[in-house]
């Protein structure tokens, strides 16, 4: 259904801005001394958690629901998520005014489904497989003829996310280096090409659990492999790196560094305890590898994409 | 040791946020369209849970150690205090290079022992009893000649507190209401004669648990009542309002209101789940007046003091 290849540049993302401006947060850049001194660099943390529906997702599902021509609009859209892009795709539909339909793995958490059907989407459920899944939306799309907003090998979705590191960068000067986590790489495409765009000199590098480790393996290697995971707690990540995402990642960023479970779980209740703000599993990431000393910041200046905040309370890693 | 009445105007607080400045965070105000939907108000809540130390005491006790004099100074400084008074009197006395003796009792939170230790404080350990506490410390003063820094009682740490409404009241225009909790009165004192010489027309609620509720009763009353309390979890918020704070609530508040303990750990997991940012209870007291429609806010403009986030992750709440 899709092409290989999505073409993702610096006009996108700045057009991209101005589409999903008024529907989105402009979020704060939030800084620690206690976190700078302990990793010996300055640390700019980007708080998507505190975006519409909680994480970065709004961005991309905005800019990919918006970008629709009217005609299309009409027919809907469709995705397939378990997670924050589900909700996201309902958020802008409704605002758009246009039907959604969500296919939703039938064990998502009761506080994923409750916030999509908040938006009035249409939710089918699933098997929790992949391949449920994507059949379960063909299956839609081809009964509805929604439009399709892929949670990341969508160039409107990759162009959307992208606009989190033009505000990093638009408030924070001389940055040397932007981390952020990658799982099917819509967020690590759109804020290397924005970073690299605004601040050629810059480094982009990503971050990914070990047990998840494909975008890792494919950028060391070359070429795109979707290596049999292991179980990560951080269960945004938990995809593989697409295709047309891959094509852009081996184009733009610098490294990809992979961090152990247990340190993603430190990093998360490190920042609940120093910064005060809530991030989930996946957004921790990107410190975790600061913790892990896998990325070179001493006497840098570095912007950190905190992903998400949607936490089950009742569910935390270390009272497990 | 105290005098009986303390003073407090405008000029104090102006005078104390030029002061200070230098040494604390201007934090930010947040807002939610959830909780203001869930509300009918519009909400803007002050988050000093980001403040220096996690809590809105950086203010008054680094108002209070730098309005010394050289001579006093040099003898040091001492309070004492189980929570976040404590480690920021030793922070602001760290950063004016004197000596600081902290009475902690001896039940004392290991993190909060050791926060106040990271300053290089001089702690001494007492049993946990009001009277032991302001024995501890008189013995001190003798010892060593410190000068007491009161947690509330003391008009420089009432005029350092109420530098945070003046920051809400500058960011945010046209409020109709200012709401924190009472504990002994401090941030209540130093909020009221900001908000209401910013503006005069600003109504003044104070919110404070039911079971600690010898400040509403105080109020009501028209006299100073000392009530047998029973426990709350809001642990800030255990102690009796000052004498001299009391002078000042009864010419500048317009009402204290209470709550239930089960509203405060409800208002403390919304304002989690919600804004993903992390208070602690005493923090989630105002919201918890909110949630049980003590206060008249629809259609209203109310900034709220979110007062501190230091939680033992650990022990939440809702896990017990």
């Amino acid at each position: 259904m899709r092409k290989p290849e999505a073409k993702l540049d610096f006009a996108a993302i700045r057009a991209a801005h101005r589409r999903i401006r008024p529907h989105i947060h402009r979020t704060p850049v939030l800084t620690s001394s206690r976190l700078n001194d302990a990793s010996g660099a300055c640390l700019f943390f980007k708080c998507e958690n505190f975006q519409k529906g909680g994480a970065f997702k709004a961005r991309g599902a905005t800019n990919a629901v918006f970008s629709l021509d009217d005609t299309a609009a009409r027919r809907g859209v469709a995705t397939h998520s378990s997670g924050n892009h589900g909700s996201a795709v309902a958020r802008a539909a409704k605002l758009r005014g246009i039907p959604a339909h969500i296919v939703m793995p039938s064990n998502s958490a009761k506080v994923k489904v409750r916030a999509v059907e908040s938006y009035g989407a249409q939710i089918v459920f699933c098997e929790p497989t992949q391949a449920a899944r994507e059949a379960a939306c063909a299956e839609v799309i081809a009964k509805t003829g929604a439009i399709l907003i892929h949670s990341f090998e969508n160039e409107h979705v990759m162009a959307g996310q992208g606009t989190a590191a033009v505000e990093v960068l638009e408030d924070v000067s001389d940055l040397d280096v932007v981390i952020c986590p990658v799982g099917g790489g819509g967020l690590l495409c759109g804020t290397a090409v924005a970073a690299k765009s605004i601040r050629p000199e810059i480094k982009v590098v990503a971050a990914e659990p070990v047990n998840a480790d494909d975008a890792a393996q494919s950028f060391h290697a070359g070429r795109l492999i979707h290596s049999k995971k292991k179980f990560t707690i951080a269960d945004g990540l938990r995809t593989n790196v697409g295709a047309p995402n891959f094509a852009i990642i081996q184009q733009y960023v610098n490294d990809i560094v992979t961090v152990s479970e247990e340190a993603i779980v430190r990093a998360m209740r490190t920042i609940w305890e120093t910064m005060k703000i809530i991030v989930e599993l996946s957004a921790a990431v990107s410190y975790a590898a600061i913790i892990e000393n896998k990325i070179d910041l001493v006497g840098k200046r570095a912007g950190i994409i905190l992903t998400g905040g949607n936490v089950d309370l009742d569910a935390l890693p270390w009272t497990q």
